[in-house]
């Protein structure tokens, strides 16, 4: 068994800590949040300190917190033994200043509360600071998902981006879609089967394969008129998004 | 039976001809296209000709061409029955020049030849100049779908405004995060399971409270080093659309 301890509360450690109960080959002995905030979110069986001088002595501790909190975090950590992770997509390994041994944890996925998922297709992207480590941080991996890769700091900052334009940037432009529905008093299903549709076609076409619609057919006169009936915020974007794929098809 | 005459080789002419060959309700009696190049994808069974002059007397026609063809086309339409429809989101009911009596058939989908479509679940937004001509309108739409809505030509020409949003644009945005996966070597599969996730999320949540990532968060530090990363085209679009997320969540 892999003992784990498991620092914040926000939705990767709620989802980490679901995925980890589900598992045979991790125990996850403690968690550590500094407030009580969502307390209510997690299993009441697993011990839970606000101190960090309390920290049980663990294989492996899991920093799941804000990306700019991770440094001064790890700073506190003052074991020499154990393996630390923390689980953000931007961070390189040495943004960790702590004494034990680290590596990285990345599930490349999006995650809020409300939201079942299905752990096991979820890619994990790991990277250890000595090799003598990966084995362990594996293991780790593969109990929640058979989708682990090996990925280092520099790989995983380039991965992270385009996860932005992938999940980040791809849902504002369903919240955009959204706000004309409202605005013209129909209903955002309407538009939903397209949006499955979407994504369905990338199992069989590339993204750049699937592109469809008027910047794509370069239909000028649907351009023009469409931008004109767009508020400032939504106009620039569309003439930006528009010009992007105009140049992707039509140079 | 309904009789149709199909007018156009294209996408949307293709995946109509296919629907239709399946219910009972309709019969395609023939088709037309001014050339023979997409041919090998239609069912030879369906007589087809390139004489504008020699279209069947039907029930129903419906021109699936180009958007800036449909005047143009329909004005050479010199027959005086049946019910002329076109299949554009963009264009109104009165872009149809023809004699005859007008309508609009819009299915709300993106079609590609190579992809199999579920048409049951495809909106299809309907119009007709007289309300008589509805319910043969209504019954053509019903033959291949349960998602039929009655939408007049400003309501389906904001429709079409936020399909471009919803499917064009954030395509596109799989596109760029595509572009960066094959710019640093790994595979685009590695992506797929978050962009199945961000769509299966609009079940449950709103794209509104579906958003994550670092213009959510007001993440300055991250934001600032993607776009140190990014070449022109991509740095000034996630600009943008940062700013535009930031303005949603943090105003």
């Amino acid at each position: 068994m892999i003992r784990v301890v498991l620092i914040g509360a926000g939705n990767i450690a709620f989802h980490l800590a679901k995925a980890f109960r589900d598992t045979k080959e991790v125990d996850l002995i403690q968690r550590y949040s500094r407030d009580n905030k969502n307390d209510k979110y997690f299993d009441r069986n697993i011990p839970k300190t606000n101190n960090i001088n309390s920290l049980y002595k663990a294989d492996i501790y899991i920093i799941a917190i804000n990306d700019d909190a991770i440094s001064t975090f790890s700073k506190q950590l003052s074991f020499e033994e154990g393996l630390v992770l923390h689980t953000s997509g931007s961070k390189p390994l040495n943004s960790l200043k702590c004494s034990a041994n680290k590596g990285v944890f990345y599930p490349l996925q999006t995650f809020s509360k409300e939201i079942e998922l299905n752990y096991n297709k979820i890619p994990i992207c790991i990277e250890t600071e000595y090799s003598n480590d990966m084995d362990l941080l594996r293991s780790l991996a593969s109990s929640i998902s058979n989708n682990v890769h090996e990925i280092d700091s520099d790989q995983r900052e380039k991965l992270h981006i385009a996860a932005v334009f992938a999940n980040n940037f791809s849902n504002h432009m369903f919240k955009l879609a959204n706000d004309i529905c409202i605005e013209n008093n129909f209903s955002f299903d309407i538009l939903k089967p397209l949006i499955f549709e979407t994504v369905k076609k990338l199992n069989d076409l590339s993204p750049y394969e699937a592109q469809t619609g008027p910047a794509q057919r370069n239909d000028i006169e649907v351009i023009k008129k469409q931008l004109q009936q767009l508020d400032n915020n939504k106009k620039e974007i569309y003439n930006l998004v528009t010009n992007s794929i105009k140049k992707t098809y039509n140079s």
